[in-house]
This record gives C-alpha cells, sequence and structure tokens, in this order.
C-alpha cells in the first residue's frame, strides 16, 4: 500500500511515522508513507495556498488549485500494462462521515490512499466536489487540523495490513472488532499496595474464567456504552447476567 | 496549564508537540507539554513494564508498578501557601467515555492533566480503579496505542485556552461549537477549470449570503449528520427549507 499526505506541516508525522507499527510496517515495506507540502505547488511568489472567503466573513479558504496539482503530480501506481490504479483522496473535515472500523477495514484492501490535511483555514468546495472521493471524520470535536485526524486513520488501516501486526499484539485491544468493550486485565502482583488481583483469575479454573471475563464485558458494556449492545443477539446466561445488573442498579 | 505524558513512545511526540498551535502555545508559556517514558519507572533489571494476564489468554498487561510510580513522581503544582492541586489522570481507551467537545472545554479549566498512553498491551485494572480520574475513548476505531489519541485531546483543548488562537484561526473551523456542519466555502479563483463559484457569493448582497450560508448549512448536517439536529429548535424558515429538501429527495 501507498499512503501520501498532503500537509502544510509534514514535520508532525516524522515522529508518528518512524515509530512503533507504522515505522516497522515502513521498514518491512509493506506500506510507503510520504508526506507533500502542497505549498510548493502554490505557484505564486508569496507561496500563498490560502485566500479570504468569497461572501464575505472570517476566517480563509485553501484555494483548489495547489491541492490540485499536488494530487496531479503524484506518482501514479501501475502494474505493467495495467491502468493506473485510482488513489482514494480523502480530505479529513468535520463534516465527513464519522470514521469507523469498517471504514478501516474498507481502506485496508486498496492500493493507494491520499490524504488532504486543512489546517485552520477551510476548503474551497471545488476540492470536495471535483478531487476528493471520501470525506472523513475521527469525532464531534474541533481540532486544528486534520493532520491528527489523518494520523489516526493512518494508524487504524496499516495495522490491518497482512503481515504488520507481530504475536506482540493481540486481541487485548480489539475492543471494537468483538463488538463489546473488554473485560478487566490483571497482571503480577497478586497484590499491589493493599489492592489484590480477584480470586477467580488465580483459580485456574479456565472454564470459569472464560465465563467470568464475558460477564465483565457485557456488563462494563452495558455501564459504560450501552449503544453498542443495541440489536445484539445475547444469550439466555447473558441475559440473566442484564437483569441482574439492572435490578442491582435501580 | 501544565500536561504530561506518559508513554512509551515519546519520539511520537516531538513533532506534534513542536509545529503549529501546540508550539506556538508552548513557546508563549500558555502550556507546558513534557513527556515521561515510564518504562524508567520498571525498577527491574529488564525493564519490563508488561507481564502476562492472570486468569490466561493471549496479549500483555501494563504493570500497575511503573505507571504508579511515574505519576507519583511528577512535580506537584503548587502555589505559595496552597495545597497542591490535583491533577487530572486521563487514561486513552477504547473502553472510555466518548470524547466531545464538551469534555474539551471542561478540561480546558484544569491546571494540571496527566495523560496514559499504553500501546498494544492492556492495563491492568487497578490503574483504573486507583489512580485514573477518567477516561476517554476518540473514537470506535481500533488504534496501535493511546499516543495518537492523547495529541488529538491535547490539541482540542489548548486551543481553546486563552491567548492561544490568534486571528488566523476562526469560526471557519469551528463545526462543532455551532451543532451544524459548516456551509461551503469558495475563494479565488472564481473560475477554476469550468467550475464557478455560485454567483450568490459574488452578488456583495450580505443578507442574501447570510441566508443561503445558513440554508447550506443546514441542508448539509440535514443530509450527512441528521443525528445533529435532532432536538434542535428549529425557526420557520428552516423547517419551510427542510420540508423543501424531503420533498426533492423522497
Amino acid at each position: 500500500m501507498r499512503i501520501d499526505v498532503l500537509t502544510l506541516f509534514p514535520e508532525m508525522f516524522d515522529g508518528v511515522f518512524s515509530s512503533s507499527i507504522l515505522g516497522k510496517a515502513r521498514d518491512k515495506g509493506i506500506v510507503s508513507l510520504n508526506t507533500v507540502n502542497f505549498r510548493e505547488y502554490s505557484n505564486n511568489k508569496h507561496n500563498t495556498v490560502d485566500d479570504y472567503p468569497y461572501g464575505g466573513g472570517g476566517g480563509m479558504v485553501l484555494k483548489p488549485e495547489p491541492i490540485f496539482a499536488a494530487v496531479e503530480d503524484l506518482p501514479k501506481h501501475q502494474e505493467a500494462g495495467q491502468e493506473p490504479a485510482k488513489p482514494r483522496v480523502i480530505l479529513m473535515c468535520p463534516q465527513g462521515t464519522p470514521f469507523s472500523q469498517k471504514i478501516a477495514e474498507e481502506l485496508s484492501s486498496e492500493e493507494h490512499l491520499v490524504f488532504i490535511c486543512g489546517h485552520y483555514e477551510g476548503y474551497d468546495e471545488r476540492i470536495r466536489q471535483y478531487l476528493v472521493t471520501d470525506e472523513l471524520s475521527i469525532g464531534d470535536y474541533v481540532l486544528t487540523g486534520g493532520e491528527l485526524p489523518a494520523m489516526v486513520v493512518i494508524d487504524s488501516v496499516v495495522r490491518l495490513l497482512p503481515g504488520v501486526l507481530g504475536n506482540e499484539m493481540s486481541a487485548v485491544t480489539d475492543s471494537f472488532s468483538t463488538g463489546l468493550l473488554e473485560y478487566p486485565h490483571y497482571t503480577r502482583p497478586a497484590k499491589f499496595r493493599e489492592w489484590e488481583v480477584p480470586d477467580m483469575l488465580l483459580s485456574g479454573h479456565h472454564e470459569n474464567v472464560k465465563r467470568w471475563r464475558r460477564k465483565e464485558s457485557i456488563l462494563r458494556t452495558l455501564e459504560r456504552r450501552p449503544d453498542l449492545l443495541e440489536g445484539r443477539e445475547l444469550s439466555k446466561e447473558e441475559k440473566v447476567w442484564i437483569m441482574e445488573w439492572r435490578e442491582k442498579n435501580k
């Protein structure tokens, strides 16, 4: 997979692209991660990439030319004898489709992703209409720019690529693949200060541990994110747990 | 404000903490941004910070000792003659409260925030129970670690601190402060390739432009994020726009 990021702040990506999973995926040649400063495509003597909005009002708007030029200048992905693959061109913005694990999985099957990151400014609408294939938002909060959201999407997509995750990574972090929140984890020491690990986990009784974990997982989801349980098929036992919990928390 | 981040990958933060708004806020002395590698508190000869989970299963779990020790070793915020301020200790995890603009605003009034970022691993439950004051999740997708989520929360909080945003930053990006998605923006050139700016915006008629923008904003929200309109008070005119839109898109 190849990923290009258009940004006015390429230096923001250095630490993230070279550390941890992204750094390893890059070193293994599974993904190529590039940043392009689209200011280089401004094509005017002051290197401006934004301008005042038509119709007035505060704030600046990113001009269409530099961003179109930067995307069109990306070398094309092409196998011998084939048409060049069309990249997915993704605009990070608060107006976008809410990003989800399902979208991460879908994007992980693409060959080429291009991310456009604005910063402070709005985007000229023609960028959305005629250049971009997807608009994504990572959540309903205001950020300074699209850079952090692009890193979030890239991290979640790259970790899904075959060969990226070794054994060090496990289901432990995969809350949203099971659709439930994680049960509590404990490790040594069995007693830390005055706080002990639940006896159940020290019992060595594999089946009981499994059941305890499923119960904790269901109840934690019920307590914190009941929305995740909507429409879920529940076993008889799970329904009893939920009823008992509701009775106790009335 | 002071922000400390506990992480095994402090180098991921370098580019982000020194660029753009965060870098400026730091240079102006409005916020101090520090990373602490809690591996330095592992207190064992192999510098391990994680261990196998009690009860079996894959994955590793972050041990309580290094994280408690690192938090307790942070210098205390203290004004002369006052008790040291208690920091908010925030765990970034998929089980956390969904982060929102409201939480960003609330956190922006604190003096001291501490972020704990796990990576691959789960957290020993005693960290959640006895050390942490808040658990936050930035969205329902799986990431490699808590580092990017911490950066997202920090960016959204710091930009709200008095003196951080200059005039270069405006309502343009503030979709979630108005509760509606932004209307389309346009800037020069009036004609780019064959695509023209809507005549309305070139009319110079201030009231009409304002009305056009409000309408576009309402309709874009209706189309993309109808959930944001739920429970909102609408004017008569806005109701008419919505009815017309529904009629057209039946």
